[in-house]
């Protein structure tokens, strides 16, 4: 199995993933079981080349099976193998491979269904039953989780398997009964994640690297302002440094906006930053209101470096918590450098942590005004002969600011962890 | 434009929706435009027949267009207008309209990306330039969240609107310059949301009202662990009583489990009790780190009723800001219901509000005991007079063990606003 730069497997083996259901059609059920498929054909180097979803609508299954099966070697198909009357899998199957009997009952299919309820001590219903019919030459898959047995069955030279709807034991089934007839995994993928900067400026930071044409492939994504090289390629095993030495050089290049790779998160980059050094931080929230905690509190074993945090809504309770002067307050007001200031170092004499960050600012959609505008946000970091604000300026809604102001307080952590130069790189959202 | 119960067009107006990605089709990134736009699509009444995703390739992306132009009469595409090489929506689009011409300049968007950069302070690179480009024909769309503007065209009878890809941008977009050009809405819907008890019990209370028959016609559906009613109404301007009685009857039977209908969240029907009664709560959330107040600050106003919390995530910070006693925590350790009683007394306390709720437990995955096993949390709640603790033991990972355990105590606190009924009622996950 071997694919080109773009992800064209060159020997033409393809896959299809189709959903069935009409609650997904009528936007009322997220899918996200195509998601997951794809993940599992891409890492095999098999390229999913289509995504379809149809309603319960025996012709328009059977229609789906026909169309796709001509044209490619896998397909995978969840839903509709429930017990009700739109449950229609089982017969579209029958009718895209041309068989004529009607579907017959699988004993092993029958006698475990039967287990399962007995097991539960709840009685079979006629209905259940229907679930162990399958088409003739088709064959029944177990499912270890549910009362749905999936289907296996081949038209031409497409494997089909058909697969419960519930992501748990859909992804069950497959790991257990599909994946071991698909080819190892062959494709190498991987991510490196950044946080402080637009995705048209990362973009032309790596200029040439993300030509199509190249292997590994290079593209980016951004979601909730994390902005993501995504590497693709071909053949690592044969040649593993390429990958490591790809990524290495997206790390450079978007210094010090790139924090980690795959898995790893903002906090978590702070979070190894203050375990290396032995140090641990608190944070002071406002209009963040515990975003920022329950970002690093989401990281199993952060209690290792982060102690706690304030979350001060009420001015009273930056007073009373933080020791903020009433003066302050008065003076500048609760969104202003001096009182997020106050707040980053009253927050570290708090929680007895070496480290703090504040957060500050109008989320928004009311309370703003000329000089103090929606998204005006101020955050202090107070650290070992370290003290300053920034003052930023998100665009967005009410969520999107309070997003964005809760990652920056952890990137500015993280910079201010990895010294002066990494401190003093311009954020897109930064305002003088 | 009118539809029957099952939410078929009858007069066959169709649509679909197409997204753009290789993120997509790798299966990295998890495609949420699809479903909203079906949604919308069945809100006015128009069945959207077919979902296809295709990837980043000029070709593929040609090929739907005219494959799904011929045979719908809307097509909304999402992703792909961004300003690097593999957003080709603009060339496909040219391409399948059959103009021969190059991409030109459009004017107006170019001014309007112009001002984008400029109210920044931001150069404007050649690359976003480039996305005030279309096809000869078509018309750019007006892009208020972001720098793509959207793209107008038909093909034949086809309507085709090219959206952005990030949701927020789409569905910006969608509502002010796709939507005043589809049918109204006939369809009217609704949701009835609630929380602590699980779906299948919550659906054998309504029974027969969830006959496929009716009109309106009800489904439930979960996400995060609030199980919600879905009502869906055809001709509901013809009767708009029979909604309003369908809401109220559901909120009497899932009492008091119900909290709120449509965009209401549980920390906002949290809110209205509290405001009704002039009274503020504070929270001291433990393995929930500030999720808690998270939700609570979400909601735009939130400062009327909430003063804050402490995230006492170290032993150390709950002795030091909560006053909880170095002796309680030693006899029964953070996780118990006597911490989780100190917790709340001292917040209460340390915030002056009436109410307070504690979070304690163990979010897992490490952590765990056979005693004091992963998922176990305990909430305090204290208000005037009133003082106690329930035990919990969520099922699932250390996410959803979160994301429940930060539910359950805004839940809880409302129980204890509306009385000692409503907090005597069991939820799902209570343990004794």
């Amino acid at each position: 199995m071997d694919c080109g730069s773009s992800g064209q497997a060159k020997n033409g083996v393809s896959a299809a993933v189709i959903s069935v259901g009409d609650e997904l059609m009528l936007g009322q059920t997220q899918d996200t079981n195509a998601k997951w498929l794809a993940g599992q054909f891409t890492l095999r180097g098999v390229l999913v080349r289509e995504f379809r979803t149809v309603h319960d609508d025996l012709e328009a299954i059977e229609s789906v099976l026909r169309e796709l099966s001509a044209r490619h070697d896998f397909l995978v198909m969840t839903g509709g193998l429930g017990p009700t009357d739109d449950d229609l899998t089982r017969e579209a199957l029958r009718r895209a491979m041309d068989v004529v009997e009607p579907l017959e009952v699988d004993a092993p299919a029958l006698a475990a269904l039967d287990m399962w309820f007995k097991d539960r001590g709840r009685p079979m219903t006629a209905n259940n039953s229907l679930q162990a019919l399958r088409p003739k030459g088709a064959r029944c898959l177990e499912n270890s989780l549910g009362t749905a047995p999936g289907l296996y069955a081949h038209i031409g030279r497409a494997h089909i398997w058909c697969l419960p709807g519930p992501p748990r034991e859909m992804e069950c089934m497959f790991e257990t009964q599909v994946a071991p007839h698909l080819p190892h995994c062959v494709m190498a993928t991987a991510a490196v994640h950044s946080f402080g900067q637009g995705e048209s400026f990362l973009a032309q930071v790596l200029g040439q690297r993300m030509s199509r044409q190249s292997n590994p492939l290079i593209g980016t994504t951004a979601s909730g302002s994390i902005v993501s090289a995504r590497i693709r390629a071909v053949d690592a095993a044969a040649n593993p440094q390429s990958m490591e030495s790809v990524m290495q050089e997206i790390e450079r290049l978007w210094a010090p906006y790139a924090f980690g790779r795959d898995q790893e998160t903002l906090a978590g980059a702070l979070g190894k930053l203050l375990v290396s050094r032995g140090e641990r931080v608190s944070l002071a929230e406002s209009c963040t209101g515990g975003l920022a905690g329950s970002f690093i509190t989401a990281i199993s074993g952060s209690s290792e470096w982060f102690s706690g945090a304030a979350v001060t809504y009420a001015n009273g309770a930056k007073t009373d918590l933080l020791q903020v002067p009433n003066e302050l307050l008065a003076a500048h007001g609760a969104v202003s450098a001096p009182v997020a200031l106050a707040m980053a170092r009253g927050c570290a004499a708090l929680l007895k942590t070496q480290w703090s960050a504040s957060i500050t600012g109008i989320a928004g959609p009311g309370g703003g005004s000329e000089t103090k505008p929606v998204g005006q946000v101020f955050i202090g970091i107070c650290g070992p002969r370290f003290e300053t604000v920034k003052k930023f300026h998100y665009p967005g809604d009410r969520a999107s600011i309070r997003d964005r102001a809760a990652k920056s307080a952890l990137a500015l952590l993280r910079f201010a962890l990895l010294g002066q130069e990494a401190f003093a790189a311009p954020m897109i959202w930064e305002s003088k």
